[in-house]
């Protein structure tokens, strides 16, 4: 089935991205037959942290237009700590958070959200190494494979890649939002 | 020349350390005379995330006494994302400001300070993917080699090394410490 024909996702990525995170979501998004973008600060190969897997930027931050994409996915990895610190990546962030289309993050992932400035009053997970970040940044972290607050997609780390795909096809589809306790 | 003869410092670390950061300021400080200790969550060999490097934890943070040290000294790397989840490390952590006793921060070492809650107020430097995680933690960011705030010295990438060792050495001297511009 492809319940998700006709419809864009933006991959903010950048080299030493978390392997799993950058790839199996894409190849689940594709599946279910959406057309995936991988965007990052220039074009070009950039690499997993653990080496394993590379993928293809072929669009800059610059260049891509928010209102084109129906999801930005941002996985974890070293990639986030580079991503954060150029102001168009997280413009680019923001764009969706105005439009209220969903955004997931996963892992290190959220480091962006925090300098996206979007965190605050929102309720969401990460890895447990920065969750005193998101929480100085405003957010309530809970522990949990997936959080869904509104928009906002978060996951914690690799292992749950397939429960943040359910919540992604979920949002993606229109149905409702769970809160979360 | 023995300069720092008596002293002991304590080097808090965990497995995937940053190579250089967890090695040179330890081979400086016992050139300096200094006694070094590398204390961890638990005792045992860790290695650098490079794996270019590997130490002997010998004392963990619950049987270390803070009144025992003049210096504590936190690398970066990986470590201090584990590191900053234990409370008994954080505990450690700020005992050393209550006492105003130099700590030594560099890198992604400033994740164990935003995670002990000694930050605000406190002008810092770190590696700069972290740098809104201090200031969402009540720091001042400044880009410099090494930054010297009354007991608090912090540095911001391996290169900055030599710059810190020599702070280091001034504050366990006790010479007048530098407020930052």
């Amino acid at each position: 089935m492809s319940a998700l024909e006709g419809k864009k996702a933006a991959v903010l990525i950048a080299d030493r991205f978390q392997d799993e995170e950058g790839i199996e979501p894409v190849a689940f998004l594709r599946e279910q037959g959406m057309e995936v973008t991988y965007i990052g600060l220039e074009t070009g190969t950039v690499q997993g942290s653990d080496g394993r897997h590379e993928v293809e930027v072929t669009r800059t931050v610059s260049e891509a237009d928010p209102d084109e994409y129906d999801l930005l996915l941002i996985p974890g990895g070293h990639a986030p700590e580079v991503l954060r610190l150029d102001e168009t990546a997280l413009e680019f962030t923001r764009r969706f958070f105005e439009d209220t289309k969903p955004v997931a993050s996963i892992c290190h992932g959220a480091q962006v959200l925090i300098s996206a400035r979007v965190l605050p009053g929102r309720t969401v997970t990460c890895v447990p190494g920065i969750r005193d970040d998101v929480q100085l940044a405003g957010a309530r972290y809970v522990d949990r494979p997936v959080v869904v607050d509104r928009n906002l997609i978060t996951s914690r780390i690799p292992e749950d890649i397939p429960a943040m795909n359910e919540a992604i096809l979920r949002a993606l589809v229109g149905e409702t939002v769970e809160i979360p306790d």
